[in-house]
């Protein structure tokens, strides 16, 4: 909004961006019958996240000279579909979590029928409203298409699915032999559960900006580098974060789960996060002037406490 | 196929239609990384059902003028996203069922971690599937995107979930008064968790064979008298059935459901079935000769022993 790169201040900047983006969620997900559905349905939609996949959907748009207004239903979308995961992963039978940040599970609070209708629904009802932003004046409908088939490969079992599912299936078994083979499902696990969700916000938003293929491909690169790094953060903050800003009771080392620092050590995994910061930065430079807020983004992910 | 309604037999062109439904199928899902999610979600695709409603979505289109070939693909999410419906229901927390069809359900075959995931991944690719329809020759991409807005409708918190949110939490209690609140939960339920996805079914063949409002209209009515039918059917076979060849194990009655028979009788559960029926035939006169295979499906749903 009239922002320019030098006074840009991200810490402004996102929490502005997350009252716009609750606004829109609160509009496009009322309470419908049955009550107790819709219950649990909002209050794991405004359960305080940080809206990163609404606001990547926002900002590939604008950076592809799109509208960002002209997104928000596919905004909202993404952050219904990553709402919904959040639930499923949460259940006894995936990491048995009672609380995420700071909140009692959806299960713990409306029963497990209850959070698995709840995080059916947001997914169903996730596709209605991609299709929705059809009716906004400017966007083509080929786009809105394109940007389902993109969503449901990557929120799918090739996509986001598969990840959960070697997530919750790899074995704890700590025999030395095996490190690689855990190393290359540590990544599989991340570029499929984190990472392919947040490459689909972010080319979701610049598919209805009609973008370029060499600006899909910019933004490709640059989401599977914050991606990976946001996750290597994770588990970095994961052992030195502060438990009560997480809002987590740090399930991942209580389940014995593959993590970076159990991997790689905690050095070697805050020197990687940077690294790979550094390269989505430079993958961005193909939008000029208009890179400065991911660049700010890719900064913060590394930077941040929590 | 050349199939004239004198002679029709229904009792064999089901199972042809099943044949073309099941190949379709075999190439959509074919088995990708990774393999255990995969062997899940073909292990209950592929568990013996009747193809209800990708038939339904062939027979909507037909009945409309459209080439039920080129409407397979959402022939085939449909079956997905039914599929899905029965592993979550399935589920220890939802109507813990062991066995579906004779074989172990999804969760304990495979592990209910698998078993959420396989469900998950059913739904999600469900709409790629829908999506994917727009690349079919002579379909309208219109059409698709409101097949998308109508099946995400059906089978979201205001159909289908919703319908097996009420079922799952309506209570047992068997006190006289609450007759009335009983019966008024049961149409609730069967409106939205079955007769919803019939609905969308039929009426997705239709919308792309660029069906008139007038044909829409008899669809839905027709969706809606045999959807409740086939409902009601199921709780009389559920009483009077063959358990070996239902292949189920008489849950409903051992989880205290509400049924039509417990509250309605069985003399009038099955004349009303009988009474819907002759309502679903009526209401699809408008389709004049073309009407025989959905008039012969009709008669079908309450002559069935299993």
């Amino acid at each position: 909004m009239g922002t320019s790169c030098s006074d840009f201040d991200l810490k402004k900047y996102l929490p502005e961006k997350t009252i716009v983006i609750n606004i829109a969620l609160n509009k496009y997900l009322q309470e419908q019958y049955p009550p107790l559905l819709y219950k649990a349905m909002r209050y794991s939609i405004f359960a305080g996240g940080k809206r990163l996949r609404p606001f990547l959907v926002l900002e590939g748009a604008r950076v592809c000279g799109g509208d960002e207004k002209k997104v928000m239903p596919t905004a909202c979308a993404l952050e219904y579909i990553h709402t919904y995961s959040l639930i499923h992963d949460d259940l006894p039978a995936m990491d048995n979590d009672d609380y995420r940040r700071g909140r009692l599970t959806s299960h713990k609070k409306f029963g497990e029928d209850v959070a698995i209708l709840a995080g059916d629904a947001l997914l169903t009802e996730a596709f209605g409203l991609l299709a929705a932003n059809a009716a906004v004046k400017g966007i083509k409908i080929e786009q809105v298409l394109n940007v389902i088939t993109l969503v449901s490969g990557c929120a799918g079992g090739p996509g986001m699915i598969g990840g959960q599912l070697i997530d919750t299936r790899q074995s704890s078994d700590s025999s030395q032999e095996k490190i690689s083979a855990k190393k290359q499902a540590l990544t599989y696990i991340h570029n499929h559960k984190t990472v392919a969700l947040i490459k689909a916000s972010l080319l979701a938003g610049a598919i209805l900006a009609k973008a370029s293929s060499r600006q899909l491909k910019a933004l490709t690169v640059y989401a599977e580098k914050i991606g990976l790094s946001f996750q290597i953060m994770d588990d970095v903050l994961d052992v030195i974060g502060n438990k009560k800003k997480l809002g987590k009771t740090g399930s991942d080392r209580q389940n014995k789960k593959l993590t970076y620092v159990s991997l790689y050590g905690l050095e070697w995994s805050q020197k990687e996060a940077a690294q790979l910061i550094a390269e989505a930065k430079k993958a961005i430079t193909t939008f000029g002037r208009k890179k400065y807020i991911l660049a700010a983004l890719a900064d913060y992910i590394v930077e941040r406490e929590y």
